[in-house]
């Protein structure tokens, strides 16, 4: 590997998978302090240079974990903007409903969706449908506004972790459907969903969807476990072949496992300078393979860093 | 099948990968026009109703094989962005330089990467290094722009098949790193590529590259192939461990290949009225699911349609 990344033959990106970023002293020469400012203008120094405060831990009230067979996806849920789906979902959880569903949709740049295909599961205690929550009113809402332009929405940023979009006119603010954004399904019907069958992006942002779907969290870790499925054969990423179908071995809530069983996380916070920041290393990179900084950021093309939680 | 399709527990979307359309008659009656005009009004209808003259065959010249243990990869090149760099890659292909070299690099949501890994291997009659092809004149370029707005670029659109940007000030062009975009790696130098390693964009846009690599085309069929791969664990998805490596069988120009052994495909032009209705039908989606058409579409969420070649 020293051979390959030694003659240069790579494409500098910040990793989009979870970041593990680790601390640095701040007592150094101000020489060695002015290269530190240098190096960290790009992204990756930027994280590792980012104040403890500028990191925050995931709540594992809110927290999903997907056990596969191929290893544990992690969802961050998002009930400020879908509390009845959330509230839903945790029901449908705690009584076991997903264990041993599928995976029985996986479409290639889009989307991977697992659940109950037949619609017909008991949900027990849950509720088979709920009112969609495609979006919420601004008011309330912690919001990180970007500068940039966006094709869908009049404004786009960060609210609580999740990447948004909101009309301030109309003072309405929604979820956007992101690389890793975990949305409900649905049929024609907008209340026909319900969280019995969910949906995670696995390609290219998928925003023709936003306000179309309740979205209802993000993957916070284990996004390869998704996006290197096998994509189906049929329609829309179907699986014809029900034997090509992944089958979810539980799913749980981590604040129902002892902690030593969680996966415990970190998130960078979306509403600090540190922040900022990082999101405007991303708009110019000052890497020196760049040579042409782009001045301009999309809001999905900002990967959220996350890191195992740092013992204190 | 029938019972998932049947309670419409999916999500509508077109198919990222590419669409194999059927051509449907014209002589019906007024009513069952007037139901197929409003079908029509979706992305599916809307190719399967789209004229022959609204496809064009891919130039066997400028289509590469990559051809991998598990299928075969079909990249449309782009010799009107990147002449020095296409004819650089014809010179490798034909002296067998890729047969054998690995994909050692696959990074989740951004990209997979070719070639030779240590820049040592003999390019014999081709070049190691081809000056940097970033841009080119607008001058001369067929051009069908979108009017919708773009975080990155004044103006974007289509020119001869390929997701593209312009700037009419200063009057340049380029192509934009879009899902199956291929490009030439290289090193900090600009002028350090030359096509002896490629990379395909294989999750959401990589538009912060746009105007620092040279782009030479775009796959047209197999990205599954690359997309599922599995991710590399080092820094960018460099893969730490060689056993991971992809060995690449062979590349091959397809019009060096008897007919009989081509890949025979055609893709939806760019520049023709059906293509601006297909891509309105993207834009406003008017199929039942849709609650709110989102009014405006990004350039690297418009599916160029691709088909097997129809006999006539």
């Amino acid at each position: 590997m020293r051979k390959v990344l030694g003659i240069g033959l790579v494409l500098a990106a910040v990793a989009a998978s979870p970041c593990r970023a680790q601390d640095t002293a701040n007592n150094l020469p101000p020489a060695v302090q002015a290269l530190h400012a240098h190096l960290a203008s790009t992204p990756d120094a930027m994280l590792a240079s980012a104040p403890e405060s500028a990191w925050r831990a995931i709540d594992p009230d809110d927290t999903l974990y997907m056990n596969l067979p191929q290893g544990r996806v992690v969802i961050e849920l998002a009930p400020q903007f879908a509390p009845r789906y959330v509230a839903n979902i945790r029901k449908l959880v705690r009584q076991g409903f997903f264990d041993g569903l599928p995976i029985f949709r996986v479409q290639d740049d889009a989307v991977a969706e697992w659940g109950d295909p037949t619609g017909r599961k008991s949900v027990g205690m849950a509720r088979r449908m709920v009112a969609a929550e495609f979006e919420r009113p601004v008011r309330g809402l912690p919001f990180t506004a970007l500068p940039d332009p966006d094709t869908y929405a009049p404004q786009v940023g960060f609210s609580d972790g999740f990447p948004a979009a909101r009309d301030p006119v109309f003072g309405r603010a929604w979820l956007a459907n992101c690389y890793g954004m975990v949305g409900a399904a649905r049929g024609n019907n907008v209340d026909s969903g319900g969280g019995t069958a969910l949906y995670a992006v696995i390609g290219g942002p998928q925003r023709q969807w936003d306000r179309n779907t309740t979205m209802i969290g993000r993957v916070v870790e284990g996004m390869p476990l998704l996006s290197t499925l096998p994509r189906g054969q049929g329609p829309l990423g179907m699986h014809r072949d029900r034997h090509r179908w992944v089958r979810i071995e539980s799913v749980q809530i981590a604040a129902d496992l002892p902690p030593a069983k969680r996966t415990a996380l970190e998130a960078l916070r979306t509403d600090t300078p540190t922040f900022t920041q990082y999101v405007e290393s991303l708009r110019n990179r000052r890497d020196p393979w760049f040579k042409v900084p782009a001045g301009r950021i999309s809001v999905c093309s900002i990967p959220i860093p996350v890191r195992s939680k740092v013992n204190t």
